[in-house]
């Protein structure tokens, strides 16, 4: 198995609901530095995984969708607890769509969120 | 498959037997940074792997009873090595009694110890 | 001259006011992982710059007065643009107060805030 | 399953041919740093996955043999092209040629090729 | 003193000459990651050093004016020995032109060239 | 103001004696990644601060005479606090030593050593 990955960030507002998140709960904020990794059995023609160009381009888009805003506020995420798994999740997802028939060339996505020094969580999907 | 990991470190002075260690099987010391990583199929009702607060805690416990002692002195790792792979397994087995009934939530744990800034060692178990 | 450096960090909501700051005029939010550096010409009679268990613990506590906030309701910041630079010259100066009569065998403080993986700012003072 | 990672790094010239290189299609160059990561389900007799002193003199060994150079003049990758994904193969393949008997212990072998802070490829196979 | 830094990075082809290169006599090549730190007595009425995404606006356009090439064969290196101390030293003086008038209001630049985990060379000026 | 800088790494045990250092006053061990950076005003006729290739040898033989021991027992040690700013200090002045005529074209030396992802300390001096 293959593997290529491209690195990314967004800087967002947000709050959690639940006691379990503590202080969380109230507005805060947090970078995540996001990674990307796309997955394939063997490598194309070109002898890659994917046009890492076109992953990187692709990331920064979805990424930018999200970037510099209270995501509270934000309709999509109405009901939504914001937190970095599910934004893991979010992101994987969006991105698969973004990339459109280059996905079907792939076997897995896997989107980690790093928050801070000690603490990141991770999405992983097959294709 | 989500995942969350967090970090904390242990500092412990021990040597190493056998011929294969070189140097290492005199007295010395390492740094270990540790990383913990609970996995799990789907996300509870607070869109969250584990309670990441609790998570960290019961890692700072448990690389708190190991850290600033001499291994080669603790009466529980008598006639056994004490090398980073077994202590990366050590550190997993105590995380998972310490987690209790959390644990049953979980569906893998993976426990990774960085000596430097050239090695690691990982061991990864199912839940 | 010697220096010893400590580890935190702080995740904020905040936003910036001023047309240079683009998108980051909106609210949004940031994880600055903070390093504290403590300089000082010679050692004590301990043979360190600081009690770092002190240190990190005082950074701890200014750090942890600031975390899981939005920056934008603090009255002591209003009228105040809490800049990347601008948060490390506010966390500087209350580590030196936290500090107290320690602060007087120190020659110099800096701290950098890292709050991406691509960009971070420092502030310097003479002590 | 336990795994053992040991780091080294090589620096080459090379160009890539095909238009979804863009740039990267002129002779240019990269430093690749490079994660070893051997896999074992249990430890052998003296608590280890691998002799890591061996392992990475072998990776040593291997990088040895590729580093400082234009690999666009070297024969053994004539037809070839020299992607990070395709690198990180020969670099796994070589390896365990290189591990010899010691690699029917082993179950798995990835191979990490960092080309930049933002950027990284690698390769699994088993054993 | 105040300071910002914003991360880019080349990739390059070229030799150097002098028997004190040993193998890096050979054509091969490198990746550099580029930390630019701009420095400022005081802030800016805006409470910042540097315009952040100007100072990394400019760099990306110094960096981009030297990426995937092979300095071996730029007219502007002809003569010059392109080690990492060297090109530290080019983009500074290439960002300071770059920055033109907003140069004036900073008092030091450094640039930080990391051309492998274990290896990176800084140039450092006022201004 | 030039410098270049180069990466090794020590295993030691060790005890510190005095009250502020808690639970280390127990024998205990540590991992000191080490930075050694040369600074230098102007580069020499090859375009470098130092030859590179010679300042890793002489680090690796530095740090290669600490590691793989309890410093206890050093008896060079005897009466001496090992703590990371004295081990930064010594590791530094031994580097100078180890340098011979080569140390009187520097203009200074830093070393750094990093005992976790949350510490480290310098020591900086003019040559």
């Amino acid at each position: 198995m293959f593997s290529v990955t491209v690195r990314d960030h967004l800087m967002v507002a947000h709050s959690l609901r639940g006691e379990v998140f503590g202080p969380a709960q109230r507005l805060h904020g947090a970078t995540f530095v996001v990674d990307a990794t796309f997955r394939r059995e063997s490598l194309d023609d070109d002898g890659i995984v994917v046009d890492i160009g076109r992953a990187a381009a692709e990331l920064s888009r979805v990424v930018g969708a999200l970037t510099c805003r209270n995501l509270d506020d934000e309709p999509v995420f109405a009901g939504t607890n914001t937190t970095t798994e599910v934004l893991a999740q979010v992101i994987a997802d969006r991105l698969v769509i973004a990339l459109g028939d280059a996905a079907a060339d792939l076997d897995g996505l896997v989107v980690t969120l790093r928050e801070s020094h000690i603490a990141w969580a991770s999405y992983e999907r097959a294709l």
